[in-house]
């Protein structure tokens, strides 16, 4: 009795820890010790075991006004250990390991409910800096200032706070820093082919873009079948990495001549590709995406998140004309409580690759490191270690 | 073998007849004596029994510079009887009753074969002023002039040529008067409910613009079991004709205040309709029709008709976080040869409204008042006899 009230109070008590928190746009993350509030209700606080760097912590570290906000400890991709939960908490208790994913899945609203949505509308996703449903933060420096929350989860500290919605189990035996990636990136990816588009058997798609992402959509694409994978991109290193993830065919943008990549893309495809992935984050490349297209059936899927307010530039007639559709993909379409088990559970048996994805892994004192890797194009992800 | 052979030349010599001609670029049609050449191989010289006037053969009227081209015989939705057939015909023969179809259906093309297209890719749909496989008119006035084709059909016209790709067979128990909509107009509409967007049962569905074209969209919407069928229009009348067609709710766009028609459907439908579908031809009004839609799974299809370069105002991050899809529906996504044939026998069921469509009839020489009714918004269809 006496050891469980201990147990409780100490549950309840703020954790004091490392962070590496993003103060001012531009600058590096500075690792310093924060405290850590108990969960509130329907919030567990997890102990981060590895979490991975993907390009939204980048942009959100750099970008200078609203929904960025300093000083805030960015971070989503995560597995990591339940340490506490808060009241009426059931979904996972303490010891349990789990994944963080920033798109909720509460399980009751009409989407969670519905097989053709992942857009939770009792918790819509969100650039926020608080919690969903005490929309405060759970985290304070040693002067007491307050550091915002990031995306829901906030990976880049040793210990955080994160609701129950934004959290999935997984099974211990599978490796950390391969789980952590289906988190986001490459969850996003495979999804974008698998459930966004539901890329048929035999069938031709074209690629904007091999980083991290369009490479997850290549992996995709392979799985469901397709024939013919084409990888556009700037860089043709990304050729030779491109094959461990079924691309077939490489066009480098920069070297097209006279030609539109689309053009191209027409040519050998007799048409145009059955599905095009937008997977860079520029608005006038959707355009180009939606070119590659076959007439027809031609679905274009854009994947890549621009700069706000950045327009396509289609006409109105183009897409009555044409027969072809365009759609979005936030996080690949995947429901991230019941996809995202079958995407693990893919890579144990063998068929989803993961471990190509992780180029580097690093210690946590070091993850302005992993910023480096990425910014240069070194890295496709690096894992970020919190117990090393 | 006499009789044949006089047959045979009979059928292979010209014919003169009246025709509507569209001479000048805002001028009423003037009917006058043509020559219509014999069929070449795989035509059909078509003895138009009635037509129905659609919105795209006034927009060729009035057009001035390409695609318009003048002289023309316009006129798109037709049924008539099989006059005679060139050479390689084998689909139809002398006497048959068919309608014309603007889309081609040449059976053998991957297009044709799939069972995802409805764009054939052999004889793509363009507005041409010649026909499909020997590019010259087999149209000329009294005094020698080229008269051009419309849409491989130019129905205005006691005698046509059509391709056989552009030809269907109707059962002639078929009130003419009411196959002649499935040509384009109501088809289009309904095709754009049901294959398109694949409404389904229960669902909520909104329709800007209550024409011809966006009230069969909702007689497509009621047939596929669509639950609540919000209509849009500036026109307030347009709220009981939609009641015959399935409309449960209307929205003068005109009087909304303060508020949008995408605010006030969202409110109304508890976040927005699963299917919005853009009828009147305005590329900002596809931006309005994709705001009502429902975040997660919404589908907006452009089925109007835009002006030539009028762009869409969408951003590419509002494609990607919505969960939505934008598509286009030409002919409604139906196949002429397959998809026709199963409406025409949903009217026979009696299913499918047609009648309903038909709000005025005009004996031929009385065309350009059907012009002056649909100009003027009174008609949703007004068929026009050739033989009265």
């Amino acid at each position: 009795m006496e050891d469980k009230e201990v147990e409780r109070r100490s549950e309840r008590s703020s954790i004091r820890c490392k962070a590496a928190i993003s103060r001012k746009p531009g600058e590096a993350l500075t690792i310093e010790d924060i405290i850590v509030a108990p969960p509130m209700p329907r919030e567990a606080r997890i102990r981060i075991i590895c979490t991975s760097l993907c390009h939204s912590d980048i942009t959100f570290s750099n970008l200078q006004g609203p929904p960025a906000i300093f000083p805030r400890i960015l971070g989503h991709e995560a597995v990591g250990v339940v340490e506490s939960v808060g009241e009426d908490v059931t979904e996972v208790t303490k010891g349990d390991m789990v994944m963080t994913i920033f798109m909720a899945d509460c399980g009751e609203c009409t989407d969670c409910k519905s097989t053709k949505s992942n857009q939770c509308s009792k918790f819509p996703f969100k650039i926020y800096p608080w919690m969903h449903r005490c929309p405060t933060s759970r985290f304070t420096d040693l002067n007491g200032e307050i550091i915002h929350h990031f995306m829901f989860i906030s990976s880049f500290s040793e210990y955080t706070v994160v609701d129950v919605v934004n959290l999935s189990k997984v099974d211990p035996t599978i490796p950390p820093n391969r789980a952590c990636l289906l988190s986001c990136g490459v969850s996003t990816g495979v999804g974008a082919a698998w459930k966004t588009a539901g890329v048929e058997p035999g069938s031709t798609v074209a690629i904007f873009g091999l980083g991290c992402i369009g490479l997850a959509v290549a992996e995709g694409a392979r799985l469901c079948g397709a024939t013919r994978i084409i990888g556009v991109d700037v860089n043709s290193e990304k050729h030779e990495i491109g094959k461990k993830f079924g691309v077939t065919d490489f066009i480098n943008s920069g070297e097209c001549g006279d030609k539109s990549v689309s053009q191209i893309i027409k040519e050998i495809t007799d048409g145009g590709a059955d599905y095009c992935f937008e997977c860079v984050g520029m608005a006038s490349l959707v355009h180009e995406a939606y070119a590659s297209c076959r007439k027809g059936w031609g679905k274009t899927i854009v994947v890549g998140v621009d700069k706000p307010g950045s327009m396509l530039s289609l006409s109105s007639n183009e897409i009555l004309l044409d027969g072809k559709s365009l759609m979005g993909s936030l996080f690949g379409g995947l429901k991230p409580k019941s996809d995202v088990p079958i995407l693990l559970k893919r890579y144990l048996d063998k068929e989803l690759k993961l471990d190509e994805f992780v180029t580097h892994e690093v210690e946590f004192k070091d993850i302005n490191k992993a910023f480096d890797l990425l910014i240069k194009g070194q890295s496709l992800r690096c894992v970020i270690w919190m117990d090393k």
